[in-house]
């Protein structure tokens, strides 16, 4: 049968498929909309996906990914560098800004620990981390992975490196999300949030 | 505040909001694992965005997007060259194909007829269908276009201009959609069924 889609089509649509998220059907929507787009904007595209990886590279200090020398957070005389909020990845740093509540500084581990997939501490950015920690500045560690088995996993391991340098160590409160009905709420995040009950 | 998103990734993330279908969290997913991929996975990907660009072509035939002087089924000699099925777009002939049945060849609109959005028969590829039907090859035209207002008003203006020339002009079957449950059905797909009904 004679193949009916063009091999540079196919190879893009390959190309969006492999992004997580995206299935054959929206990879193929996507490339013939590159296709229709002018040529200007498909290389704006191209250029786009080839700037990011020549010019942002890893905050020395937090590790979240900056096209500076030192990362705007980082380098910034507003935020509070007594406090450091530890999370998976720089997506989560973004998440907590959007809050626009926290002034502390963050750091970026990027990853879990994780056993099962190969994943040590050795991989993440564990050894910068300490190294932050190594003068009196920081007087806080707040830990911001997710309440998953790999995330408990991580936060557990590194406040027992963490605690013993005297600094205090923190975890995010747990409980019921704003705006969602109870019934919707799973019986462990019930427990927690029944355990965690504040007067009112 | 500090920006805390770099530069280069937010241009990323814009590019891949233009997308349609992508909001603005998915667009931030795909920028950060284009990030996190190696230099040569990024590079194939930007390639590939320009290769389509330019190495792709409508065929002169049927006007399907090609990267051969003239597409794999025009040039086919299994493919019977007195029916044309005629689509909206170059999605749509990959749509037919894949049901592995169709033996005839295609002709690709690139739009429909639109007076909403200004689209008139000038801008599609109507001139380059008339030129296919001129000689006696074509016997059969199927409107393969969508069953919505601009599909039917273009196989319309289409049949009108087709059937003059002595060609039989042919339309999609409507009805029931195969493994619905007929509750789903709206009624006049459904009245289109009970009338297109068939023995059995």
């Amino acid at each position: 049968m004679a193949r009916h889609i063009a091999e540079p089509l196919e190879r893009l649509i390959n190309n969006f498929s492999r992004l997580s998220g995206v299935g054959r059907k929206g990879a193929t929507r996507m490339a013939y909309q590159i296709l229709s787009m002018d040529e200007k904007e498909a290389k704006e595209f191209a250029d786009a996906i080839m700037d990011v990886h020549t010019k942002i590279k890893r905050c020395p200090i937090c590790q979240n990914y900056t096209d500076k020398e030192i990362c705007g957070i980082c380098s910034s005389t507003n935020r509070d560098k007594s406090i450091i909020c530890i999370v998976e990845n720089p997506r989560d740093v973004s998440t907590f800004e959007k809050t626009g509540e926290y002034k502390g500084t963050y750091h970026v581990l990027h990853g879990l620990i994780s056993p099962m997939d190969g994943i040590t501490a050795e991989q993440l950015t564990v050894k910068e981390l300490l190294g932050r920690l190594s003068d009196d500045t920081v007087k806080e560690v707040i830990m911001a992975t997710s309440p998953t088995i790999e995330g408990e996993a991580t936060a557990l391991y590194l406040s027992r490196l963490i605690k013993p340098m005297g600094i205090k160590v923190t975890r995010l409160a747990y409980g019921l999300p704003v705006g969602a009905s109870l019934e919707y709420a799973d019986e462990v995040t019930l427990y927690r949030a029944l355990e965690g009950r504040r007067e009112i």
